[in-house]
């Protein structure tokens, strides 16, 4: 099987709002690496677009606008982790020898369709997947005792970590009474419990071993992928959640592949839609014990969300897979600056979609 | 790499109207392969879904409903050759080894946002792809002397091909007159030329070498594929089509990975949807020589388009590829009853995206 590196990482500043269009949001990271690779524009035989946007035809429009002439293109959805899906989509075509080079790009708009789970029908009016993190929270609080101040406690770390995050929609830290005074949406949920829809873009560079090395960029070796879709509705989700969740299948896959074990991970981003969601990852990944996220997110010894998170660092749907991915390969390449985690060489994404119904994990290593 | 064999196969009867959402569409080929095939349900690892709808996660949607609990799974677009683009996606799923077995879905309602190319503004008004079927017209006739009787054969061909396929939306023959005198709607084109946009589906399954032989199923194997996307707009495709051409690309491509010629083929199916384009095809494949396109469609010695092709079958955007797929694998398989193409083991699929912006050539080899 051929090996396939990451050896191009851009993501664009999150913002509320712009006045540009998806697709001009899309250009930005994506020039970026073009502009920054020793790869010709010509010589990218993929491109990758992953949004929730209702524009069809959006591979081949974006690389037109990129003047990129792929092979391969599509666009790709499965709403909140449409990114990492698009990425292990662009291994498997150079692992395949499809291709010999993928562009992945993801780009949202904050009022992206996919912002609503109108689709599913065993959740009534309740459309918002806050609905989702309030079952999850209540029975985490119930089961093993976790509480307000826990979830808070998520909110305040990652807020104050996306302060040294330049594309971090917010950029000020704020404290446990800030989370825990702020409106409560859905018992126990609270505004600032909550990641924030926004828009913005993200895009990395695939390619395979010989064109890495040929190349001579700084190679993150894509290690392990992990996928699992358990269902799309909120009537299957929730009695399973606990048990075979999606989260934790996609885990095994991604250590069985990668032949690791949860303590070879020293970085990790985290899919925090909701505080509650990243107590839950740090147990479904291995890190901790069944109920002892809360505080393993805090103290652990795995650095968890160093660019903000998803709270820090905001919400555009389609992009939000890969700016995770660009934060752990700018991580392991350590190029991180103030919000380095230490001298890291492998590291972990964690991206769901649709409140855990279909998960994603992928581990990367770097050769520093 | 690992080889990936076509184990699989149905198209639902393609139809105008229809009472079904696109997820009703998705599961009748679909429900017809998980019965028939001797792969239990859960053993299924990834699910695409191919359509231009707006409905968001419908891989994992379609999942749910299927009863599959797949790794991987989402919805791709690339407008008309999404079917295929899917079909390569879940090969390179299989050979990288993320999947074993890969149900690939294409759905599409008649009213499909897809039909329209709004996004491209350097068509003005003119938002159908017809007009570009009519520039394409007019320079070959120009060009090579077609005559607007060459165009005319072609739909009388398919036409009297779709008479044998019990899933085509068409199943009356017509004659040269008939179409001669149908109402002319872009110089030269007229109304009979032209493919209709239908409600259907089609699906297929694709496996790894391995669990083929486990499965004792009769494989059909993916040797060789082609894609190239040049562009997307009108301003950019029109000097550029009878020059390098994506389909002449993706042709090229597809020959060397299968290590064959087009005197290799023996049946095709081509992208139909205006009766220039089987004639364009047919040169841009290597089937026939400049100009001779035409004639060569009629008269030349590969079975091009038995199950009558779009102008015949209809045109269910996202699944037309598959659709296509579907028909080879049938041939090449000899279940094809009054409309086999002899006794057939090597088959192509040519399939376009807005009029040849995008392009896939397939293909595929039975052991029969």
């Amino acid at each position: 099987m051929n090996k396939v590196a990451i050896v191009g990482y851009s993501t664009a500043k999150f913002r509320k709002s712009t006045d540009k269009s998806v697709y001009e949001l899309a250009c930005e990271p994506s020039m970026d690496i073009l502009r920054s690779s020793n790869l010709a524009a010509n010589r990218i035989e993929g491109l990758l677009f992953s949004s929730c946007s209702h524009d069809l035809y959006g591979g081949a429009i974006l690389s037109e606008m990129l003047g990129v002439s792929p092979k391969l293109t599509c666009r790709i959805d499965n709403l909140c982790n449409s990114g990492t899906i698009a990425i292990s989509t662009a291994y498997s075509y150079i692992s395949s020898g499809l291709c010999d080079s993928v562009l992945v790009v993801g780009a949202e708009l904050y009022n992206s369709p996919g912002s609503k789970l109108i689709w599913d029908v065993s959740r009534g009016h309740f459309t918002s997947s806050i609905y989702w993190a309030s079952v999850f929270a209540r029975m985490h609080m119930r089961e093993y005792g976790t509480t307000e101040e826990d979830l808070a406690n998520i909110a305040v770390k990652n807020r104050s970590s996306s302060v040294n995050n330049p594309n971090a929609m917010f950029n000020k830290p704020i404290t446990l009474e800030d989370v825990l005074s702020s409106r409560k949406l859905v018992d126990p949920i609270k505004l600032l419990d909550c990641g924030a829809l926004c828009s913005g873009s993200s895009s990395v560079l695939l390619v395979s071993e010989d064109l890495a090395r040929k190349l001579g960029s700084q190679p993150v070796w894509i290690e392990g992928i992990g996928h699992q879709t358990n269902c799309a509705s909120m009537a299957h989700a929730i009695p399973e959640i606990f048990k075979i969740g999606s989260c934790k299948l996609a885990a095994s896959h991604a250590y069985e592949m990668a032949k690791m074990k949860p303590s070879d991970i020293q970085v990790a981003e985290i899919h925090d839609a909701f505080t509650i969601m990243e107590i839950m990852a740090c147990e479904d990944l291995g890190f901790a014990k069944i109920g002892e996220g809360a505080s393993y997110a805090l103290h652990g010894n795995i650095a968890v969300n160093p660019r903000g998170g998803i709270i820090g660092s905001g919400h555009p749907i389609g992009a939000t897979g890969i700016a995770q991915v660009c934060e752990i390969v700018c991580q392991l390449r350590h190029e991180s600056g103030v919000r380095q985690a230490g001298n890291c060489n492998v590291g972990l994404v964690h991206n769901l979609a649709a409140a855990g119904t279909s998960a994603t994990v992928m581990i990367l290593r770097s050769e520093v």
